[in-house]
């Protein structure tokens, strides 16, 4: 902070609603200034302000930035990725398996929670932030992974067959040959790294929530700040992090989520974030520790905008709302990634419009949190066969990742207004759920597919997409015909696959029009045995061959797209799958830019949010009981027309 | 192999009419699983199971890709390349001339020979895979690299002046203090590291072979599986392995062969390779080791093309056709390099298609094979040449190398028909030919040049492209005008040289249409001494000066063009060329997408391919005595006209 | 050289009118092929051929390029820069800090100058070349950071606060614990040893001049061959140079300056880098070290264009021409740079058009040398901000660099005639100029935004852009509203600011017609104060703020650009200042591609020079007092139109 002026943060914080700041994540270097030497007066000084403001507080422990004493001392806490050792300057640049590191660090963190654990302010802690294992790759990482290696397989025999190792030569005949997976290019070796670098995320937050959960008093909670797929925004699934395992050892799980606004904003990362979140902990309510605020210079928000984005966190679920971060920062890296003030910490238009948020949320909270949401929709995500996909993906030189898939897939359902909860193969509630998004799922155990045959068999729903199924949990392409053991389920075969050139689908079968009628960047030559098919490829050569196929299997139904569809397509079929599982309500009514989503409070009462994101008036009709709006307090009455402001919203709650 | 079923192979095989088989390369890691222990029991079980079959087999050495106890007792066997120290994992990656290298290969190579010389289904050895020298220049490799620069100049004083090294103090003042020549900016010491590099190959194959000569028995023959310069598909000639000194080591010539296919399938790839193929052992059949079944995903054959493809093979000389590979891999770098077999080992179109390839080679191979072919137009082409342009093309940014000046115009010569061999410097019968082909000869010697100016006096025709006869075979520019020593043939001159922007040939003189009248990427400022004008320049300030000349020198005519010239107008300069030689014959009536390609059979017979390289039907007039189709076993009278089917082809052998 | 010409040379030189010549630079493994040993002999006889043929010589110090020698006995001596140790093979690629480097190189500098000293036909000396910092990074060089660091700053715990260094946990609490510079993510951490990087050069230019003139005679000169930012071409301001500090150890500034020719001539390049050299020494003439004859092959100049770019040089205040270079290269990386006369050292339509130059110089030398220039608008440009200005660009991923700022605005003054000189913060004579164009003025200390506060009030005018006066000298934003401090002149502030899409300028208040009105990459939210709105934005939310505002401030006004506007608005925008102080002028009524220049001739006459930089003939109004056009010898009636050739050009003498 260039100067003092904490009482006017926290007077200003006041004044806009604010009730809950992170602090301390990030601070060793001030914390711990030397090697042993403690210092946590800016803890103090902080923690007594916002404790006087009536502002509650997060502590985060400050180990994803290690400073320069570290790294001086022991040159070995920087990681080796493949690119070499890293250099001193950004964060996350770690060894989180280095023993020196983890020293420190749990010195740090203890001297931390020693000095703090009584202060009233305090509501709850976040362990490490957005961690990940940064691709961490050097022999000690290594060493580790031969560890882990004898562990999983008993024998090289079982590895080298498992791998398919004898291949350029690359079988592994002693442990103690076993190479660095850094240069290999067996995807089943570098699968079997990433699930291990997983493993080395998942391990050291719990280690590290462990250290917490000792000192932490009743009440208060033990989180993360998980993050997704970055394109420069929050795009999608993570490889890097198996959410689901490591959020185990949080209390609630926290998520950030960074989004394109003005003309871009859509909600779709709001909604998709909150959906990951939601489902890490089995559909409990979770914490958006970060988003932005003015956010990059792009994405300083039209007016309306602020406010929309943090009711529709609500609606996805949301139980808490911080902005990254409360005021711009004056050097480094985030200079341009700016706050809810700018760097002369004055009101501007976006604070302004905070205050409006931190008003309603004062005065509705009770009615929005804890919303509880049921979804009989869900999107089947798996780690192991996101990176399994992505190491292929369409070929040599194609760029499209697993979330170049699922992610149309999810923004489809997104505009039709179907919510879904994400569920992993570890998953033990899949008969919870009618229908079952399965994009890509590349690779996968035959238990796990099998499973997913027995959820058809009893009447669920699936949506495959091409190359499910195609290898199993090693990434060993199976050697039946394809797409393997869901073809009992699916009615269909295929051997040979190719890149579309110029082809489309029979006849328009989903009547979307030429533009949208297209197939793209990949088909397989799919044949039905007892399954009917939806659509046919147009082409001189290939036109013999299906593109999308259903098949009843027992109660149920498998739809099967072995090609790229265009959007368009891609909702006709997704709306003929929801069709067949008998869920196309009331809510479908409704499409994207008018978005709505729902669930129960802790009144038992429905909430029905009604967002616009437009930036003209929308109109919605009300399909459900008689309720309140709440922000203006007016009744809506049953099948009554609600305007939307552009960018803006309504909240219906139905009266008993 | 997922699972056991060679026999279930072997049957397979036999239905497709496959009757040889190329084993055991890229083995090392289960042929030797540790130092010095060695285990041939998969050798022995497919020798017997193929044997058992009938199909024969070559036995590749396995050291295309190093074993990982090899790596970790001898790191050095890893090349260092100008990158850095290469990572274990891929093939390839290993320095060719290194000490602890060669001892292991040369023990494993022999090892397998002694076992398995005498097995009766053995009909010849590969030695090595697409070998190169990935760019091995670490400091052995720089010391072994000095030696050769002290025996090839006698002193620094005069490698300092041929080098130019003076420039920018890149004068060596001592053999200590030869710097690598991995940073150089002097192209004339990068081109002779390149040509070093060239030599280490060569050296090695020859090294294998002597070897593998000790063992193998009479009638067997020594192999390589060469490959062309790689663009995701065989493009042009290599400049990674002098192909003409390092076949010499070898009994036959073999070659990889790899093409787009569909809609982009031309045959070019497959003349090329094959003319390429053929010429390396002057003239003599070669064999095609490798070629894609399914290959690529975007590469699955239409129907009727891998029978097309099949047949250019042996057309343009080729006496065996092997695919990569028979069946998909499970695993690993290339499961989406597809074989003949999908991952499921069943039959699939292409293999159905094979096995009619199959049946037809059983039925005429007696007068396809050994197919002698004489070519008066030859194509000259220069390891050093082609480095050398590289080093500069086009200027600083120019991405165009020098496969981007011939393959085009070797193109425009198969659109023709008109058949070529590829001939380099070491050539002694220049003069067979009737019309040579010189692109961008960059870098060549005063012999070379003078040679081609009497090829010219005694009656050949030559057509150059500029940048011919610049430097020396030192990359030394030359300090007379340009373009040197050929400019006596030429009758031009010229000093400066340009890039054109908006220039076009004056006049329109080849009737090509304003599209493709237009001047690319390079022009030289042509003054004609002798020579007349076939095109100027039109443009405000260069329209004074020559685009392409054409000079009677003694008998013969030398045709200099002096810019890049677009296909059609190549082209029409190519006939011109051609013509003047009287070569301008019958097959010139037949233009792509229909190619003819000929050669006489081990009968004394003529005959003639006619293939038809696109999608709807196709007729050419035959006009050669009459004969018959061997497909359909027809007579074909001489001037009638033959349908050829979308990608179909018909073969006739004259009458006698 | 290929072969002995020296002779033939020097003739060649005598008939173009050549008088000077450099030499030495670059030649170090020539005058000291091993350690110690000196070889003076191809000096001796290149200073006795040019005496005898009555041309001067420039020695040049040879240390821009390192023997072989020294880097095998010293290593170090290559610079070490954030991608690695440097190779041995290009020029530029040493640490000038290495204690070794300077060792060797101040001793063969003393050798040279100990033997060339007393030889008549020197005139002046040339440090080194185009010297930078190269980057170099290593921990000698950190050593040498942290010393200058320890220096600059008293305490860590002003560094600390001034950088913001508490961000992220790189908070430096040690001297000991200092961590490289090279990893930093902190732009005011990376501009400060950027900052050192440029000290680094102006001390070493300094050392080594302090050399030299120990041993320089009287009348003799010591220079530097200073180059601009190269973008293929001399593009912009130098940010690894200062070149106000560096050029004050020089006795005479030097520059070299490339650019485009044939379609792409316009003269601006000559017009910067003279500004550029001649700014740097405080207005006083300067010399031409290097531009191109021929060049790139793409450069080879039109007829006349070489004669109008010599005489726009002097029209700049250049007292001196020298070609890179004399003649074409024959091996090596600048093969290709072609020179006067091409490889084959044969007069070509460049040399003859040369010898037309020396002609005229040889003539005219007395009227057009030291050329008095006397300008009223001066380019603020500083090392710092344009640094620092770097390091943000305009967001994550942004290409742009100060210079695309500024080169456009310096380009528009350049069409509309206006004169420029640049000035630093340095400057003491501010205020000798009645118009200041302020590009992005980044990081600016408060006394210099005063100063400019004063400036205005003392009744100048200041044209800003956007980004001016955002953060202080350290690269920490201001806390204040913004612009900071020069808000008091400019009359508006603002606090938000983002990325414009399909914004444009409410009503086309230029009237420059839709294309050329609207606001690209970046825009800043201005709301006035007291400034007047010349342009608001036209967008359907940030239409109430302001783009572009003028301020009156005492008795200056200040204008401020808010967003990056087109050329067609800059231009208006500039006319709008230069009218307001009251300096539109005669020369404004010619316009690109018409130039002129003037300055007062050493007669005490002012020379007025028009210069025609189109393919079409052009016209200008001579406005001036009767004069005498000195290539015609013509007289020029005030008032009357003046015809110019095609890249054509007139100089007319004002008679007294």
């Amino acid at each position: 902070m260039p100067y003092e002026r904490l009482e006017k943060d926290v007077a200003m914080m006041n004044e806009s609603g604010i009730n809950v700041v992170r602090i301390a994540e990030s601070t060793w270097s001030t914390v711990e200034p030397q090697d042993g030497v403690f210092d946590f007066s800016h803890i103090d000084r902080v923690l007594n302000a916002m404790h006087k403001g009536g502002i509650q507080v997060i502590i985060g422990t400050p180990t994803y930035a290690v400073p320069t004493w570290l790294v001086r001392k022991y040159p070995d806490v920087l990681a080796i990725t493949p690119t070499g050792p890293n250099r001193y300057g950004p964060r996350q640049n770690m060894d989180i398996s280095n023993k020196n590191f983890r020293i420190h660090a749990e010195r740090v963190i203890r001297k931390i929670m020693e000095h703090v654990k009584d202060h009233p302010a305090i509501i709850g802690y976040q362990v490490d932030n957005e961690t990940k294992a940064y691709n961490t790759a050097g022999p000690a990482v290594q060493q580790l992974f031969v560890e882990y290696m004898k562990t999983k397989f008993s024998s090289l025999d079982k590895l080298n067959k498992a791998f398919g190792l004898d291949y350029w030569s690359n079988r592994i005949n002693s442990w103690d040959d076993f190479p660095s997976a850094v240069g290999t290019v067996n995807a089943s070796l570098s699968s079997e790294f990433a699930r291990f670098q997983r493993q080395l995320v998942t391990d050291y937050l719990a280690w590290q929530a462990k250290i917490v959960n000792e000192y932490k008093k009743p009440g208060q909670f033990v989180t993360q700040n998980f993050d997704l797929d970055w394109r420069g925004y929050s795009y999608g699934l993570q490889t890097e992090v198996d959410h689901f395992a490591a959020a185990k050892a949080m209390d609630i799980a926290g998520i950030d989520i960074y989004h394109p606004t003005q003309g871009q904003l859509t909600g779709a990362e709001i909604s998709l974030g909150g959906d990951v979140a939601r489902s890490m902990k089995g559909g409990k309510n979770y914490l958006v520790i970060e988003t932005e605020a003015q956010g990059f210079p792009q994405w300083v928000p039209y007016p309306g905008q602020l406010r929309l984005q943090a009711f529709s966190h609500l609606a996805s679920g949301a139980n808490m709302l911080e902005y990254w971060h409360w005021h711009s920062i004056h050097n480094s890296a985030e200079t341009y990634w700016k706050g809810l003030l700018s760097h002369d910490f004055e009101p501007n238009p976006t604070y302004t419009e905070a205050q409006t948020i931190g008003r309603d949320f004062a005065r509705l909270s009770n009615k929005l949190v804890n919303l509880k949401k049921t979804n009989q929709v869900a999107i089947l995500a798996s780690s192991e066969a996101q990176t399994a996909f992505n190491a292929f993906s369409f070929g040599w030189g194609a760029k499209e990742k697993w979330n170049d898939i699922a992610r149309p897939i999810y923004d489809a359902l997104y505009r039709m207004n179907v919510s879904v909860d994400f569920a992993d193969p570890s998953t033990s509630n899949l008969e919870a759920y009618k229908v079952l998004i399965v994009p890509a799922l590349y690779a996968a155990s035959d238990s796990l597919l099998e499973r997913l045959n027995r959820f058809v068999k009893n009447g669920g729903h699936v949506y495959y997409t091409f190359k499910s199924g195609f290898s199993d949990e090693y990434v060993k392409v199976r050697t039946t015909r394809q797409p393997g053991i869901i073809q009992e389920a699916c009615g269909m075969t295929y051997s040979q696959f190719t890149i579309p050139d110029q082809v489309t689908l029979k006849g328009d079968p989903f009547k979307v029009g030429a533009a949208d009628n297209i197939v793209k960047t990949w088909m397989e030559l799919v044949t039905p045995t007892t399954a009917k098919v939806l659509a046919y490829y147009e082409h001189p050569v290939w036109g013999t061959y299906a593109a999308i196929t259903q098949n009843d299997f027992g109660k149920g139904t498998a739809t099967y797209v072995g090609c790229l569809t265009s959007n368009a397509v891609t909702e006709k079929v997704l709306e003929n799958v929801i069709r067949k599982a008998g869920i196309w309500g009331a809510d479908q009514a409704t499409r994207f830019p008018l978005i709505t989503k729902s669930g129960v409070n802790q009144q038992g009462n429905m909430i029905h949010y009604y967002f616009n994101y437009s930036a003209t008036p929308g109109t919605i009709t009300y399909p459900y009981k008689t309720g309140k709006e709440l922000l203006s307090n007016e009744t809506v009455q049953s099948n009554k027309s609600v305007t939307l402001e552009p960018w803006g919203m309504a909240i219906i709650e139905e009266s008993r």
